[in-house]
């Protein structure tokens, strides 16, 4: 058996989420499809991270085993031509049998993109959530601050997730505005908020639920001090809403 | 009677073009019946140009006559509430009557962009032609020089269109290759190519059909001294194919 590695770019608009599940398009689901009309039999493909619905990934991971003497290149060429547009392998190597794309990785980045009170331009929708109230972007970074660290973060996490261990190691977050961004060779002007995190791993949710009570910060509606609080109290309803997944995109997994 | 005038953007990906039709889903379509909602009464909205299908806009113009007493920035409000996110109203302001988005325009810039022969990107696909043959650009931008001028522009429009006048005159074009493109706050690298036209009017298919023409030369497959020769046979059939809606912008409509 071999071990094919896959790095992998999707824009996560029409999909139901990475993993696989009944009646839903998922990505993980059409990749399996896909690598069952190229190898002949059924693949089990282990993903880095399941994300969401609406989530996009300029660098997700995920491996298969494989009795094929297929190539991993032609395992890449085969599978873009299978694969709808929108989900595009970008590299396949061989690994180790050893290695796993969850297990192995030893830290990943998000990032998270905002588009604050600015018409909405039809080229970004996809890819950010619009929020109408001005946002102090200098209490988010404060507010940020408290959350780096090796902490317990289940205030963060989904409560329908089954996940003994809710402790995670924040390495750092970075909230950044922009006031336009490139499309094309145009520019799409507005007040962009970019918020970037990397963690030693994340729970279901994570990103988009910190996403979320910092921009209640923002917003006012919570203050930069309540973070300590809300991370202390170990309780889902102390957070925020869970931010939209369409803004969110799993930047790269670092092994 | 008010006269309104609108710029607008959208991504053309789940259209059938800009001109209402029965049984498909067109830009002025849904921009009409959302105004009939808005006004309570039938709007015949005229625009600067009609894209072809899959064709998306950075500048598109369109005005029409009302006599309801909203305000344009009620209008403007109104419709961004009522279209999907991928037909975006920019401004609204009145106009003279005598003004009309087609005839008053003086000069339009559209863009087409080529991916070539670079990985697709999930995040690109509906906004370029992919082509995987190498293209020489150099010969590209001599074969373009040809077309600029005044000329009877025929072999480069549809054959079903029933203009009588096909003269045009081409102020510009640029021929431009870039080796990625700013996504958000990520890069995507690949070798595009954008070409850029400017006219003073535009026929059913130009853009497209110049395109799908300069890259056969790009290609080889056409020299660059042939397009002197296919434009004096105002023969469609001497031209090359039709590139694909998709990659192309109508940017700017200038008056």
């Amino acid at each position: 058996m071999k071990h094919i590695f896959l790095s992998l770019q999707y824009d996560g608009t029409n999909y139901s989420g990475w993993q696989r599940q009944p009646n839903v398009v998922t990505i993980q689901g059409l990749i399996e499809e896909a690598l069952f009309k190229i190898t002949g039999h059924a693949a089990a493909l282990s993903g880095a991270g399941r994300t969401d619905a609406g989530v996009h990934a300029l660098g997700q991971t995920a491996s298969f085993f494989t009795g094929s003497r297929l190539t991993p290149d032609t395992v890449q060429k085969a599978l873009n031509a299978l694969l709808p547009g929108d989900i595009r392998v970008c590299s396949a190597v061989y690994v180790s049998d050893d290695f796993h794309c969850r297990f192995s990785a030893r830290r990943k980045r998000y990032f998270y993109v905002i588009l604050n009170d600015s018409p909405a331009s039809p080229f970004i929708y996809r890819y950010a959530w619009q929020v109408k109230h001005a946002l102090d972007i200098a209490a988010m970074q404060q507010a940020a601050m408290s959350l780096v660290g090796r902490y317990d973060f289940k205030s963060f996490c989904a409560s329908d997730t089954d996940v003994d261990n809710t402790v995670r190691e924040v390495l750092g977050i970075t909230i950044e505005a922009q006031s336009s961004i490139a499309f094309m060779n145009a520019e799409i002007k507005g007040k962009f908020i970019t918020i970037t995190i990397e963690a030693d791993g994340f729970l279901r949710h994570m990103v988009r639920n910190i996403t979320g009570t910092l921009v209640d910060v923002g917003r006012g509606k919570t203050c930069a001090e309540d973070i300590e609080y809300i991370l202390n109290a170990k309780d889902r309803k102390k957070a925020g809403m869970t931010a939209p997944g369409r803004g969110l995109f799993l930047e790269k997994v670092y092994y």
